[in-house]
């Protein structure tokens, strides 16, 4: 009840340790906000270009990246609380479930998002559309699922 | 070198053990595909009506969502291997990095669907568009980026 972070009307649950299945952070997001206060609430594609950073080990696997203009990107809210099952985003107190919000704070805080590739320097992915702080940690990078054709053939 | 699963030209590299991060599966998909063959390449808004079954201390998180036609599932591919930087999706041995694809098989195997919301029935989400396979671990649910308008307004 006293817990600070909470607003009126928003709803905890009790949760077991996760364990379900483990993450590998392969890179890392460098962006210019340092701060939540300061990342716009939407990545915008006249946005700053922002820089993915992939550990050397996952180098090779950008091979054919750079035949997209538009990419998903996958990272981990790694300050966000879990435990959120209502929340209260606005100023008026209305409360919402926390899947019918694009907030960081959900049960497994991965934040998705589409953004454009301006070019790719060696390890390094120049973007733009991104919205997240500074250093946080790189879950996945594929092809927008709109751009993308399978290169083999659909089955029969 | 003698790895069954590997086809000529792959590459896989080292992986430490993995724990950077850990999920909380939030519930299990129901699709009517039982065998990895038999799953569609992409999901298709005309394909079956597939179930998304949330644990129920979730349940009270899905108020709100009913107002979204469009929603974004993310979920944990767990059959898929995780060391493979290059692969060959082609018969014809052409490999191609990773993350130019959007395959299961990668470093963190997470899926990402946009999916058609039929109806909620209690905590049961019954949607069209998925391709993945029956009983496969949801990790999030959200309003697809597109339709999400945040209720709070944009910052200054």
């Amino acid at each position: 009840m006293s817990d600070p972070d909470i607003r009126p009307g928003e709803t905890t649950v009790e949760l077991p340790a996760p364990g379900d299945a483990a993450l590998r952070f392969i890179g890392r997001i460098r962006t210019p906000w340092a701060q939540r206060e300061e990342c716009p609430r939407q990545g915008r594609m006249d946005g700053p270009e922002c820089r993915i950073e992939l550990n050397p080990v996952w180098h090779p696997a950008l091979n054919g990246l750079e035949d997209y203009d538009m990419i998903e990107v996958l990272y981990w809210l790694d300050r966000s609380r879990r435990d959120l099952v209502r929340q209260s985003p606005r100023s008026d107190g209305a409360t919402i479930g926390t899947f019918a919000l694009r907030s960081p704070v959900r049960p497994n805080p991965i934040g998705t998002s589409l953004v454009r590739l301006v070019r790719i320097d060696g390890g390094t992915l120049i973007v733009r559309g991104l919205d997240c702080l500074d250093g946080t940690p790189l879950i996945d990078v594929k092809p927008d699922r709109c751009a993308f054709t399978p290169m083999a053939p659909p089955k029969s």
